[in-house]
């Protein structure tokens, strides 16, 4: 057994099993050592911000981390991006980064780089494996950094030395992974007394506070004691629709964040930062709660959060004797036909949408009305961009289909931010997954159009026009998605949509419908 | 007059009038000053390592940098693989990188990330703006960095508040840049006592040293000292071909590598690495040159590569008497008709290809042959993936084109690395600039199956199969293409290669051949 084969061995006998890989000749042990497993499911992304894209989708569906496959730094680089959205979704993650054999690392070849301080900005846990014998208990510490807290994204530099030397390390076994945290009692007992005191208090939630489950507490806690609640305005997973608890988000724009927040004198914070600006804005406030609200963060972050609010719940009195208010499906009648617009694909999405899909949703402006219409949509996961960074959707996808692959996954695409890993259709076509992408192809950035007219400028010019619009040409994204294997149709009137969506929700595999907005 | 257009101003008043771009809100100060610099040519990538590979492969053919515009740290992570190429190239680029407002950055807003460091790794240089007044020179100092030397890649960090104040800073004027260091006369007469001293000897040379101009010098410096010369293995850019002198590179594989070395006693490196493994290989030597080999660095990061020849020829004697051989224009006859192959490909394109091309290779193993063949081609300049991260190829070619409106651009480009940033594409289409990209098309990561049987694995099964194959499904490079608005065909004959790329070279604008090999 090698220090690669052992590798192997530590990730399975912990439950990891699948390897979103995009290798180079530094990782060439361990992909020989993963030939030798069959047990573990190797998934080829085209670049790396497909590998760790999908590796987030998979993990925030499948509830445990999947490992990747990065080559040197540069590897990594590429992988950044989806690493910081991971990581604002709090999901687990093992990237495994090979480097050279620490002996070669003096002679700067080519792919040299800093690979620990490329890592390090990424990642909430950076190890380096220093030889094959010890190659088993530095992927247990990468695997128990993964699974702390409701997870974090970890760093595995994997020395090619270290996977191709001998090792007489024994069989590893599966190790314990870091419990839970019982929430705080005092924490428990001073957002029970702010939740008693007559002032006007919003608790906001996160990450596993919003299972379906949770929420039925946090509601009965909202019914009891007249508090309002909210979700973050990216959220890693919300388990929503039809016979679940409806929960709205705060809103992107600050102005109607503001609006919305208004008059609240308490936050208390259950796995939820409190809520400020995606961007700073010349004479607008950071933070959305009005100056002087007291903020409560009632958790660490290693707390159960579903622990948590069941301690408030029982602090205030908030029993199960409370009825739920509870979502009803709806499915609305078929958009008025004509050109397409947002709205319309909306409202087909949640007309045809069967139980039990998953909403990736990197929509940006177009898809912003789904998550109201959705409250009424049959039960569902809806996973999110969380951390900004475009380019996490189609991934995305492609991860949770791998993760759930009795379940329909349906993609709400921006034309703009697609385009950044639009690699991941290929891996779709490959594993056959079953996933519906719908590009919303407004063909412009459009969010930039409305931020460039936030800033005073006027219409753009010339320089503005060719950073911010996507046309001349315009993208064709049925013969791109076609160029990676995934059949596709393009659609531009409310029928059509409203047709070709209905048809591709009766069909297995991936497809792509190009929505002309 | 507000920051950003302090910025603007102060590129401008140095010649920096070119700038790719890939915005986000915290840029929009940015773009908007932008906006009213129609100076200014702002050219949209759309994902960021299009945007960095494009600055390198201008600044390698124009010879002053581009100015790239980057969105917050998950931006710059994208932009950072072909950043890390630029460095190998020793390419001037200047980054700037939006940041939020500094008063912003205390929320932890989710595109928030440790800039600073994220661009150390790959940056000779970083910057960061404090406030609007002292933007011009904290540019300047960039510019400076930028320019030192045969060029360095530098990061300037913009937060947007200090973009959008006013200041009343006085308009930039341009800023002296370093001046080049003279050769160092005490390692000048080192070199020529080596050179002297009839032990064997391989002078070294990459960077400006591959101008046509230095390698007649250094030509004439071998024919009289009886020394070899060669260049690195992997090279920012080789004046070549007809009318020039012929320059063999260090081999890739270890074993020719060593080969070509073997028996050399003494090394000189002007502008040059020591030869060195790519990768490390299990009981392989890291170093390429024999054990004992002296070597001396005859020059610095800032020294002038032309001068410290000439000072070395000045040194042993090698003046103009002494009689150069050039390689003579020689067309190769049109490959044999039959299923198509990499060497067929090499011979049309070396039969057809126009005087003055710019040839991008990111062929990786497909092309090897293309630099042995083309020493008789006509002059050409060869640009080359530096840094082993691939992806450069086609937004280098997109690149060089914007540098070099009147010559025709070749990318000769593996389909593995295509993938990674198939973006460019479109840009070449908005361009309309004048590249016809090869796509060796063999469907796997040839390079990886190679090395896989280098670490002594039998056949690849299942699990290595499924990573380093690119079939099931197969690419189609000509959807792809034309996905993008680049006009495209596929060949599997030699024949019908030979026709296509001889009608590609009659035409302008952006294309596309895909050489199914």
């Amino acid at each position: 057994m090698n220090g690669a084969d052992l590798l192997c061995e530590t990730l399975l006998a912990n439950g990891i099993d699948t390897c979103f890989a995009n290798p180079g000749t530094s990782e060439m042990h361990f992909v020989a050592a993963l030939d030798r497993q069959p047990r573990i499911r190797c998934i080829l992304g085209l670049f790396e911000g497909v590998v760790t894209g999908a590796a987030d989708g998979y993990a925030r569906m499948a509830e445990k981390p999947a490992a990747t496959l990065l080559h040197t730094g540069p590897g990594l680089a590429n992988a950044l991006a989806n690493m910081h959205n991971a990581r604002r979704a709090r999901t687990p993650m093992i990237n495994v980064v090979g480097d050279h054999a620490s002996y070669h690392l003096k002679y700067d070849a080519p792919l040299t780089s800093d690979i620990d301080g490329l890592a390090a900005p990424m990642s909430d846990w950076v190890g380096r494996v220093t030889d094959a014998d010890t190659m088993g208990e530095t992927t247990e510490a990468a695997i128990r950094a993964a699974m702390t807290g409701q997870g974090q994204v970890t760093t595995l530099i994997l020395p090619a030395d270290a996977a191709w030397s001998e090792t007489s390390a024994p069989m590893p076994q599966a190790i314990a992974l870091p419990e839970p945290k019982a929430p705080d009692a005092a924490l428990v007992a001073k957002a029970a007394e702010m939740l008693g005191n007559g002032q006007k208090t919003v608790i906001f939630v996160s990450g596993r506070a919003l299972r379906a489950k949770a929420l039925e507490v946090l509601q009965r806690i909202a019914t009891k004691t007249g508090a309002r609640f909210m979700a973050q305005g990216s959220n890693g997973r919300v388990e929503r629709g039809a016979g679940r608890v409806a929960i709205e988000r705060v809103p992107y724009p600050v102005d109607q964040a503001v609006a919305a927040l208004a008059g609240t004198e308490q936050a208390i914070l259950i796995g939820a930062k409190a809520p400020v600006g995606f961007f700073a804005y010349p004479g607008k406030p950071g933070s959305m709660l009005p100056e002087g609200c007291e903020i409560l963060d009632m958790v660490e972050k290693e707390t159960d959060l579903f622990a948590a609010l069941q301690a408030l719940a029982d602090a205030v009195g908030a029993g199960e004797e409370i009825p739920l208010v509870l979502n009803e499906l709806k499915r609305p009648d078929a958009p008025a036909p004509g050109p397409l617009t947002p709205e319309a694909v909306m409202t087909s999405v949640v007309r045809h949408m069967p139980d039990q899909a998953i909403i990736c949703d990197e929509s940006v402006t177009s898809g912003r009305n789904f998550f109201p219409l959705a409250h009424s949509a049959p039960a569902h996961d809806f996973l999110q961009l969380t951390g900004g960074a475009i380019g996490e959707g189609i991934p995305m996808a492609t991860g949770a289909a791998v993760a759930c692959p009795d379940r329909k996954v349906i993609g709400l695409q921006a034309d703009g931010s697609g385009m950044y890993t639009l690699q991941a259709l290929w891996t779709q076509a490959r594993e056959q997954l079953d996933v519906v992408t719908v590009v919303f192809a407004n063909r412009k950035y459009q969010i930039l159009l409305g931020e460039l007219k936030n800033v005073g400028a006027n219409a753009p010019g010339e320089n503005a026009s060719r950073m911010l619009d996507l046309d001349k040409p315009e993208l064709k994204w049925v013969e791109l998605a076609r160029g990676m294997g995934v059949d596709a149709v393009s659609v531009d009137t409310a029928e059509a949509f409203e047709a070709a969506f209905a048809d591709a929700m009766t069909r297995k595999g991936p497809f792509l419908i190009e929505a002309l907005i």
